[in-house]
């Protein structure tokens, strides 16, 4: 894809956000994908490729938002970014100029998103890609229910610490601080205090915090949360004060 | 190797193809750098080290072909992607003065490919880094057999999802395209369809494809066929149209 | 990081060193810094984070040596490579205005050194930064012992092909070159030959040498000497000549 990139727009600034996501999970790349893109300069192009239909009907989309652009197949992995910074407008990439000469059935990667991205760095207009499209598809895990003292969502993504990420918003806990919740998930309950790093807590000590990424994150200060509580991407989680 | 890069040409653009590769695996290696290599500009520089015997008589050499040059140990890990790109002239690199100062005995990546390709890069004549040569390295992984109905190789990769890549060109399957074929592997053998992509197949069927590096592929639609037929690279695969 | 660099300093180049230290292993993320920072360019910014700590009270800093600077948090893991550079200032860094907006708890590396970094690209003096200090945290395993015939240190890092590397500079051992010494590791004992190159070794025979990152190592050809031994970074290992 790099290579892919440089051929067309050689003076490219490429950055690896991440190559860890797990295997066919649209919802752990959508995830990496918004907690690394608002630190991007203005402008930025963000390509992220989690395809498990690529070669099928699913279309290839552009997405400008009002602080840069989503280059990417539309099953969701691009959209939890891209609403975040107000999607403007969304088009179908269908201009056949506009991508590799050879088109594989595996890897559009390498043959459409990577030298349309290039294409756009070079100064190429949006309208030039192809149609407007109004529908793009937005994915189930965006979805969060918020009362007074209890907050509900899922798990988002296991980090590479074990943290156990969910989809709840940090500010959604706010309140909370300081104070102790129960916390609900699928396999193990338990009672823990919510604080405001890793290491306030005891080692090993189970935590909910407001994790780096801006959503809340079940943690143990130098141990494994995931492990402990069985807990896997996709399940529901909820928080309560007590 | 990228700091001794820069340290001899401060505005090279540095690109990782892949840092995955098999341990003492040549034939690993020489796949993934030919799967790259067609896909950058041309004039690039291409340095691969997989080098069992750094540090013994084995020669550094630098190629240079219709497209770009290609730096490394004479092991065969350069030859599949060097001459798919037609090599113009081979050269063993013998001029210390295009060498770190310090030449250590187990990582000749950092102390001689990478400055030579950072000189390379500032516009060194190739003729200044050491004397042609005429027998690089050839390895035997590159041989194939063809009849009407069937086509023997051996495999070349299990990538990152199972799926099994062999050393057979994709375009000697052409004709199987939706046919069904007899797959042979050394601890399995199964009737595989051969189909497009792998959407186009039930969950975890098996097929075979022309895979996005030009090279026939054996995989499963989000399953590990790699798994399944306890492959490994090395060995012998022959495909039969039934 | 990379993003937070970008944004500060868009001309930035930047070069990931490892992703793969050990969780919480300040020594071995000092060994690899140390390994890699020789061969960078003079005036290079090198940025380290294993950072256990982060969201406590120890200190974010950045140094000054004879040929670049170092950033990361005040636990060690700068100080073996920066002294080795030979350290002109060290100073905490707590200007605000020099970090992202938003401080987490649990991310330095993305809020406070990266742009720290940036800005430090971008001509930054080093007294805007923050005030000076004299007492960064000086690591234990910095620590050898050498008398004729016997060196003493401990393990620092077990690379990915299983070799033990020490914290016993290379050139300790220049006298035993082609000699036999007697190995002392906690679990396991054995004489071995100190030779120039893996090479040089039958298959899988255990050897020492001298490292191509300065250090002492102890090797097998094309085996796995950490296996073999059951070594562990920390622990303790003595050479001594027979």
């Amino acid at each position: 894809m790099k290579a892919a990139i440089l051929g067309v727009c050689s003076s490219a600034v490429i950055v690896d956000v991440t190559h860890m996501v797990e295997k066919f999970d649209e919802r752990e790349g959508a995830f990496l994908l918004a907690s690394a893109t608002p630190y991007f300069p203005i402008g930025s192009i963000h390509i992220a490729v989690v395809d498990p239909l690529v070669g099928t009907k699913r279309r290839p989309i552009i997405l400008e938002t009002k602080r840069g652009f989503f280059i990417g197949p539309d099953n969701g992995v691009l959209t939890l970014a891209a609403e975040a910074q107000v999607i403007v407008q969304a088009r179908e990439i269908t201009n056949l100029k506009l991508m590799l000469p050879h088109i594989s059935e595996t890897f559009h990667g390498r043959d459409i998103f990577a030298p349309a991205a290039a294409h756009l760095a070079n100064g190429v207009l949006l309208e030039e890609f192809g149609p407007k499209i109004r529908d793009i598809v937005t994915p189930k895990f965006t979805k969060v229910t918020r009362r007074r003292n209890t907050v509900s969502g899922e798990v988002l993504h296991i980090d590479d610490f074990g943290n156990i990420i969910t989809n709840i918003p940090s500010n959604y806990i706010a309140r909370f601080r300081n104070g102790t919740v129960q916390v609900d998930l699928p396999i193990r309950k338990e009672q823990m205090k919510v604080l405001g790093t890793y290491a306030d807590a005891s080692l090993t000590e189970h935590i909910v915090l407001a994790g780096s990424h801006g959503y809340v994150e079940i943690a143990s200060n130098q141990g494994n949360a995931a492990e402990k509580f069985h807990a896997k991407a996709g399940e529901k989680v909820t928080l309560s004060l007590i």
